[in-house]
């Protein structure tokens, strides 16, 4: 028993006009109420009165899927992010409205402990039947996020204790026990929140069913001895030998849900990348919560290794592939539909940073490899995704949002934003990140003495952490204009006999950073400068800088893009047409001269109030001589274009799709060689 | 009824010293005797007696197609082969084959003139019942084609008139009368087949049922005027909603096979490449065939556009998919399995060079556009898939094969050939296009009066064609060294009275070339240089030199791919293992300066005498710093490579995989840029 609950999610106070508490206003001030608003719309919110609803007759868009499977983890996930709101704030509509839908879970649960709406509804005798396809434990799952969320807010168990006892139902269910089904979900979720939910319980069933899932999934013979689980229950469904739903491209791709081997013995991530990242961020707590996991947390190192290496888009989006909304193979990063696809769905990339942030408690609790030091590259990785290929899934004013997050626009798929999804899996997804967001700020150790308190900051902006320890409590404060300028001022609080370490997150793409210069000296470990409770003692206050400077970056060369991209700290840029109106092919053609001028500007755009630093390249454009008609494969005859523009214009990637516009947006563009 | 059959490939001869002609005599003497002992050993041979073999009990690799459900079309496709070979040799043991393989054909029709193996031994109440799946139609295709050949040699109908029963069966169950099925074959073959048949017997049946299934295709209202024929068939088959074929990516997929809008209205080249390129072949021929096909020459036109521009490969291949075999979106076209995928199957090459041959027949005729005059585009690429992606499918020693032929190696996909394939299309069909070649080489047209010969060479080399003329012949000889060396002897031998003039073709990729000065004035169309009858008449003997130097070809840029390769003339090169040892990563880290020198070798290979011109780089090497570690996805850190080769050896890319080596080779070198 080692990693602890993490608490400063709950415990950090972001200043509301800071980047950061700007984007959690949003959230607070349109995002919950035009969700609740939907919710209510479209059948969700009443949902748990166990009625019948016209939508339940759908055909489903993805047989064997209905439409209105995932609706329990809407609901979940809109309570869950509600209660992080609500510990700040107060907004009688969002309280009466998670009072009312906690009610109404109430009321669903079936005497045996079961909580399900389709599975009550619609097909009750098919409970259990279907954990390869279907959202039953997915379900379960979040709605055990949303019973934390709501009793650590509420202190109370309304929600809390009709989820302990649905779990007690799953675990006298599946198991390893005779008689027991010797399954796991699908979709994973139900893994994490049970960890979450041990956690706070200490209740070792909770412990013994997340370790069940994650070490059962994938037993070639885990069924009955000599079968795969999921092969079992397809012939005892009565399913064909050609029978298979959409996304899986070939039969028992059991990959697409990472249940093909074992967890321990995969090489590289593969298949549904939410999927993968929900599931290996329960691995990650896992190997912090119980001892002798060390070659499950191998498994975890190698699989993420694999996917920042050779398998993350430059905006740290994964998937590649829209079949299974998924990884593709090494390196197979293209950044369009027209190129080959690409995916990065808005949800995947919020499981990277779940799984990041489990990663670095793990290994602050020495769960790796024992020496209690997080590495900075897994914060590298979550700030990457937070400032791009998270936030860019939500409009300005959070009304509007993608699922699907390219790099590059095409015909087909023009950079545009939706109200809402049939699976609304991603829209209250970036709400309850937002709401949770403190807990990827800063990771807090306290030791058992209560005398020493080790604070790593990840990522930066202006927040206050308290952290409590024993009776009294420590604060760190930041103050910054994080992403936009790189001066952080710390201010640190500790009672008297409390030593407070601060360890502080340089960036593995700043070329350089400034700390007090005694501190320059301190050794600098995995990512993170020193800043020793023996110099905090005397220096409460104090400077870090990393400066934020217009850099260009590349994909990696087996990438087969021979591509650039402009970046600044932690920020991936995109061109659009709204800015650059002679375009008209999605930039395609631009070829992008790396060694240009770059200038930068600080600006408010007016539509939107977004304050954000543009960048423009000067004299940087010039256009590929686009073949008209290929009379051989590798004879292309040349055409020039006119006139070149003088400036190509670029904003964060987060910001595209936010002003009108015909949709073209580009990342990466094509580099000039000498 | 305007193009004539074709006759050229039985009234040439070729030089067997020559290039063409060596790559015959091997098929001859080793090809055609050791595939004879493949079709014995697995069954094949005496399939048409009807007996049980134990194979038909063997599960399916691909369900729901029988392994053997092609087994016709192999003993077909020897026989035609056989056949076209005969022509020229005389062989006892072949001929005697021919003989008791045709016996055993006539013995298996049954009383109503149905005439399959699978579907009178396996499962004889399943005929008609799976025209998108099962390849019953595509088999009497391939007997179709067989039986003229073998008329054509032996001037007797013993396989010619039970195929002809066996189409009035055909006729009198598909077609759009009440009554009639209105399907169409999932693996177009028979229509080009029928059309040959047609040129043969001038029998309207022939012709109309070609046309009906090239019309009828693709129709979403044609099964009952409100169902696509295949839908109604599989719910006639009681197929579920996810049921499908493993080559499906989708349900309903049926651009798979072409049949998702009818032919004229597809605007892009799509599936399973083999399918799409038979299915083409016949729309081709009957453009010529049929006046009042002018929206079907142009659908053509434009798919053979898209498909050449867009989706084939440097080497002439098509098919990037492995799943479908076949076309993925345009430009993509990575170069082996650990980039995306690359398919190039060699049947499709084939298909490729057949699709161009209609085309050509079928231009000089005035199919397209009402000008009698053929594009060189075809040609051109009708050679280049010749010189490389067929003959690649075939050892030097003509008994080895390829199906799959990538243009780069891979840890998974080695350059390495078999023995034979479950699904043994392209072993037979190597052999039967060898057998045709003369048909590729020039197209002749002879005047109503018989007075005026026009002949458009297409392709080069050593070899004799003989037009008949009434009671008299025209002769037309070219001689030469092609590919290794550009000049070209022509001899041109008319009766008097007999004007004859010669259409040379230029290959796009030639940058100059030369004929004897005044025919140098004369107009240049269309990738042909002209030489009048005017000029023939006075000067039997000319010569033509298209000089051959080393080229850097590069793929279109929008396939994202900045690599480069070497061609010389027709061919396509490639670096292997055995002659650049040092090489342990398929050449995937070699950065190759085009600029670098380049010299010529003509050398011929101890092991399997084959005769080529090698070609070898000078000071071309570096290598790709390729990143070992990477914390974020746009930060590689950098890795030096050794000592770099001072050379950089190249064969011809038809010559790979016929030496010892690790199987290492690669087409496509990433380019030096400046």
């Amino acid at each position: 028993m080692r990693a602890a609950l993490c608490t400063t999610f709950v415990n950090t106070k972001f200043d509301p006009d800071s980047f950061c508490g700007r984007k959690r206003e949003v959230v607070f001030q349109n995002t919950l109420l035009y969700q609740l608003k939907v919710l209510k719309d479209t059948g969700r919110y009443d949902a748990f009165k166990l009625k019948w609803h016209p939508s339940y007759s759908d055909e489903p868009d993805v047989p064997p899927i209905p439409n209105h499977l995932f609706w329990d983890s809407d609901v979940a996930k809109w309570i869950e992010g509600a209660c992080y709101f609500l510990q700040e704030h107060q907004h009688a509509e969002i309280e009466a409205a998670v009072h009312e839908l906690v009610d109404m879970i109430r009321s669903a649960q079936q005497p045996d402990g079961y909580l399900n709406i389709h599975f009550t509804v619609v097909e009750p005798e098919k409970r259990f039947s279907n954990l390869r396809d279907l959202h039953e434990l997915y379900n379960a799952g979040h709605l055990v996020e949303a019973a934390l969320a709501h009793e650590q807010l509420f202190k109370n168990d309304k929600l809390l204790a009709p989820l302990e006892k649905y779990v007690d139902l799953l675990h006298a269910t599946l198991g390893p026990h005779p008689g027991q089904l010797h399954g796991y979900p699908g979709h994973p979720e139900i893994e994490l929140a049970l960890l979450r939910l041990y956690k706070r319980t200490r209740n070792p069933k909770h412990l013994a069913l997340a370790a069940y899932f994650l070490d059962e999934r994938g037993n070639a013979a885990g069924a009955d001895g000599s079968r795969h689980f999921y092969d079992a229950e397809s012939e005892k469904r009565g399913e064909r030998f050609n029978e298979r739903p959409h996304y899986y491209p070939q039969r028992r791709a059991y990959w697409y849900q990472q249940a093909h081997v074992p967890i321990v013995e995969q090489q590289t991530i593969e298949g549904h990348s939410v999927r993968a990242m929900y599931l290996l961020t329960a691995a990650a707590d896992l190997v912090g919560i119980e001892s002798g996991q060390e070659e499950l947390g191998r498994a975890v190192l190698r699989l993420w290794e694999n996917m920042v290496g050779k398998k993350m888009y430059l905006t740290g989006g994964i998937g590649a592939i829209k079949q299974w909304e998924g990884f593709g193979i090494d390196y197979f990063l293209p950044q369009g539909t027209d190129e080959g696809g690409c995916y990065a769905e808005t949800c995947a990339s919020i499981g990277v940073m779940m799984l990041a942030e489990r990663m670095l408690r793990t290994s602050l609790y020495g769960g790796f490899d024992g020496r209690p030091q997080p590495d900075g590259r897994f914060a590298d990785v979550m700030e990457l995704n937070f400032y791009n290929a998270v936030l860019t899934g939500m409009s300005c004013d959070g009304k509007a949002f993608t699922y699907v997050n390219q790099l590059a626009s095409s015909d087909n798929d023009l950079s545009r934003r939706s109200e809402w999804f049939t699976c609304a899996c991603c829209p209250p997804n970036v709400a309850r990140l937002l709401g949770y967001l403190g807990g990827y700020f800063w990771t807090a150790k306290v030791d058992e003495a209560g005398k020493n308190v080790s604070i790593y900051v990840h990522m930066y902006g202006s927040a206050t952490l308290t952290v409590p320890v024993g009776d009294s409590i420590v604060t760190v404060k930041q103050v910054s204009d994080w992403p936009w300028a790189g001066k952080i001022r710390f201010e640190v609080h500790a009672p008297e006999g409390v030593r407070v370490d601060l360890n502080l997150r340089i960036p593995s793409w700043a070329s350089e950073w400034q700390l007090p210069s005694p501190l320059m000296d301190v050794p600098f470990l995995n990512g993170y400068a020193r800043v020793p409770a023996t110099w905090v003692d005397h220096n409460s206050k104090f400077e870090l800088n990393i400066p934020l400077k217009p850099r260009v970056i590349r994909p990696h060369p087996y990438s087969n893009q021979d591509i650039v991209a402009l970046a600044r700290g932690p920020l991936v840029y995109c061109a659009e047409d709204v800015d650059n109106l002679w375009v008209d092919d999605h930039f395609k053609s631009v070829i992008f001269d790396p060694t240009s001028r770059i200038t930068e500007t600080l600006e408010t755009d007016p539509a939107t109030n977004e304050k954000y630093v543009s960048l423009t390249a000067y004299d940087a454009v010039s256009f590929l001589k686009t073949p008209q008609r290929s009379p051989m494969p590798d004879v292309p005859s040349a055409e020039e274009r006119g006139n070149v523009p003088q400036t190509l214009k670029f904003v964060p990637y987060y910001f595209r799709a936010n002003r009108t516009g015909k949709g073209h947006m580009r990342v990466g563009l094509r580099r000039k060689s000498g």
